[in-house]
């Protein structure tokens, strides 16, 4: 690749904005150059319109950049954007009948019918809804959603284990401030506390987004598994990484060694093309009987593998697992750049 | 009551240990008078043999009593004790074959057979294994128990809900650092940080201990109650206060308000006899949407009420729930405490 | 007293006033009667319009309470404030013009010369500015307020020192997330992480506040006293509690025998009066090399007391301590309710 | 350089024997060869031998080696030590004699008046200790070691400014829980706490390192500097990085842009030579007025550098600022590693 791919971000400001920053930094495909962030930071420059929440401060190359409003067709056809959902709709809308190609973290189109809702080690193929919206919508761009921070990690450590036959998930959830974004959660409520919810219906995405992304496409639109999602979410004092407990009916009662390999092995797209952003594992099953952990783990493979163990019987259900990725990386912005590159090694950009 | 009946503590050093001594500080029925503890303590002022955690300091009453070393048949006939698991079995027998009663936090016998597995205001009934317990060990004194803390919030939690059918329970438990004891947890493990896994076989207990409390006593045993509980449990950084988020199938299939109903309206024994440490209400329904947080709520009627709610349905088994109780207090010290009560308003001390 | 005397509590829906309502809830003397907060809150009940922060939630007899307009001249004459200090300018004054006497615990009117800044065990003499503000402003009501809650920590540990000419006081302050209020430091900012900087000129009033205090009144004015005070401020992730590691240099060179004795025996007239809030000893001195600790310590005598510890030789100037004091009961809620206390028992009220 | 020097570690399986694993993963001039560690590690494979605190796991290249028992003699001439303190004075001084270079972070010899007390970028001079210590010692190795934790974020933060005459040096303590080892602090102690006192005579150890690093190779010893510094160490809820709050008095009176220019401007031999583990600059002065902050800035230059900030007039010294470093990196394993390339540019291994 001789010339870089000039790339904006909407919502540059936010703590995910922040992370495509920092993830495109040195990036091999993709270079930034241009930052949209609402009206009142658009004229500063980005060192002075953010409240960086990364180690050290904003990379050189972009300190400096003057944060524009966002005006559909102006600037790069490719756009990651992590506009707060409330005003995404509008504005991804706005961008995509304009031509650019956006690349979402938000969750408005996450559930549309003609919108992939994309992990790349999962379900490439569902691109494939990406003629079908340009034609039913006329847009000569289009938008390409990445899922819930937690139903990532969910989705990553159940789907090498789709054919066995995914019936019933139960998901109790540890999420970290980091998923709030800035300020986001109040020291004086998650110090020292466990808070049993999460604003957003957090647990409704979780229950919903499995359901698609491990569907299959058939003709111009995706078939939900029917699976039935059971999500219990909780914020916990801890900066990045959520963990999940997982308790799993599989239809075709796997052995123990066979859930293992299936996890192991599993690989895909993204580790076959060897795009830049992949895990070279996408999980890593650990053996020790306290992993994984939060803060220990939770960067494995630059935020992008997720971790599994405890894997055990339910006495209940069938099996039981822990999983965790990083929410803000595997989550987020990672997870919106290895949809990015995954389109590009596809022709789509 | 004209004058206060003398107890010990075995185990007086440990964070539990500690407890029992600031809830009996002013106790209307309970008098410390002997504290033991391991060979290393013995002969040392208690201020100076315990790092005590507690706020201030030890009681003045108690600060400058000598340690002494556990000896069965000598101090008062009723002890708490708080052993470490690994020599309860040996000493608890010792003490109650020299004729104390026992009120054992420990877990060494909460399974034995003839042993109560209290909780006073859903088993009282099991003292009745007591008679045959004294006859069949030949011992003249007795040994009764409580559960593990994170059972006792389980079971607080869904006892009053039996009548409805207890069929299965996915319990996933967040579990502050007090109770591993002290020094416990290292702070390199914890802070900032959630381990999946607790030690001790906590999963085993808080999976076998409900079909014990929730049995029936049937002449002299108990008869499991034939419930499966599937628990998955944590380590999180909070001080005291053991969450856990429930999933429940229910024979009888009720409403939400039936639910409501039965848990807003469960009392039991220590309720009706006014028992000292008893909370006026077992359970406080929360109805703000994010309730009960582990700091906020766990001091609810000086840490012996359950604090429930987001009660709402799943879509796997029937209804789910977040439960709170202080595992030191409602879910150790406090309850051997409530324990003794029970026993001494049914004439058994 | 037949009757409670009614007050009014301004700024009602913060953190303070949270505290206010939590410690008049039982008050001997007071009872709150009236809730004022802003225009925004204006018309719900109280319940409804704060986010409680406190154990449990609001007391039953004020949660159904309506919360008003703050309107000078309506309500109780008595009231206490927690106004923003953007506000409390305006509305203060407007209140103490109107009749009412404000006991505030707002930053606006402490260096006005006029107006005591008071700590009832250190300057109670200082209300005799009253007769001149009254006079000069042609008030019928009066401000009095209370410091800072960092310098009410090096206040109470320094000033049983003054008779020994405090001459140099080097602070370096560990202050807790509710000394901003709520929803104050956001949590990223503060999970396992020290800012060494508080804004609203945090430095600026540990600096110029204790100099009032401590100062003398003469005729209609404080002469402050001629003592230099160094602070380094700094945000520490603890829930309540300032703790301030102090060096002083004191004119008179007393011994550490002499500090101690100092310390242990001070007194004043809250002490001699047996004012309802006040702590039997206000300082209590800690022998243990690691104490007092900001979460074990900060409740002493329901946090009205001042912990001191490690006292020993400064290389450089001469005397070094830590003290620890609680920032929302004595360095901010309890604060102006005993300096109500105080004026009640003045005749002041 | 061809072939790497191989290198030992004592005290392999601690968390700063951890750091020194990490360190040399993928060093370009050293080579772990042998890991030595107590009796009871001796013979396990070192990932069963210790607890890994850091991300992920040991390095593929040592978790199996097998640890081994310390004896001198054996195994490779450069050995990293991070034995504790009790043990290295003795297993120190048997490695020396018996022809290792003995790099050490332990604190047993740091203060011995032929053992040099390095900090390269400040007193790398010290080196000419060496001959010395052989001569006089009968040794054919040699011992070298770095500061303590603390010191040396105080004497990056100063040395720059020795030009202008340190005199007086009032330094504060926010030190990081992993500065205690593992599993050091227990949690019960330090979640949401602050303990003013650090044990091991850790003030003590801040007061008197600073003099020596600081001071003057003068024919076979060093002559301290005739400084004074007050120290006041405490433990704070933090993972990595000591922070410290200092005051300085400065004799020849610099000007704030003085003090910014010899601090910005400050390098020293590992920069010049450019070694390996060298910041490519020493100190970075923040100029935000609430950083440094010890979890968003411990990790500058690899944790290598030291970052300053809040620099300001101090009412009764002369300067104020903060500081903070990297307490196993810059402060222990960090320190040793610079140190060994160090010498290894010196000619000296």
């Amino acid at each position: 690749m001789t010339r870089k791919i000039e790339v904006g971000i909407l919502g540059a400001t936010g703590t995910v904005g922040q992370r495509f920053i920092q993830l495109l930094e040195d990036h091999p495909w993709f270079e930034v150059k241009q930052l949209a962030a609402s009206d009142r930071s658009a004229g500063k420059r980005y060192r002075d319109a953010t409240s960086w929440q990364l180690e050290g401060g904003p990379p050189a190359g972009v300190a400096d950049l003057a944060v524009e409003e966002a005006v559909p067709g102006r600037g790069p056809r490719l756009v990651f954007s992590s506009m707060a959902s409330s005003q995404a709709g509008e504005i991804e809308r706005a961008f995509a009948a304009a031509g650019h190609v956006v690349v979402s973290n938000s969750s408005h189109y996450r559930m549309a019918e003609d919108v992939p809702l994309l992990i790349p080690e999962v379900n490439p193929g569902h691109l494939g809804l990406l003629a079908g919206q340009r034609r039913e919508r006329g847009w000569s761009g289009a938008i390409v959603t990445n899922p819930n921070c937690a139903a990532v990690t969910l989705v990553m450590a159940i789907a090498p284990l789709k054919p066995f036959g995914l019936m019933n998930v139960m998901v109790t959830t540890f999420q970290s401030i980091s998923g709030a974004g800035y300020p986001g959660v109040p020291s004086l409520d998650i110090l020292g506390n466990v808070i049993p919810y999460i604003s957003g219906e957090e647990e409704q995405k979780l229950e919903a987004e499995p359901r698609k992304i491990l569907g299959e496409l058939v003709g111009d639109r995706i078939e939900l598994l029917p699976m039935e999602v059971s999500a219990s979410c909780h914020r916990v004092p801890t900066i990045d990484g959520h963990m999940v407990a997982v308790s799993l009916e599989l239809e075709r009662r796997p052995s123990r060694e066979e859930i293992v390999e299936a996890l192991v092995g599993f690989r895909g797209l993204p580790q076959e093309r060897e795009l830049p952003s992949a895990p070279r594992r996408p999980i890593h099953v650990m053996t020790a009987p306290d992993r994984p952990q939060t803060r220990k783990d939770v960067n494995l493979e630059r935020g992008m593998a997720t971790a599994v163990g405890r894997i055990r019987e339910c006495p209940i259900l069938h099996w039981k697992l822990a999983a965790l990725s990083h929410n803000t990386l595997r989550g987020a912005a990672g997870a919106a750049v290895l949809n990015a590159e995954l389109m590009q090694s596809e022709g789509l950009l």
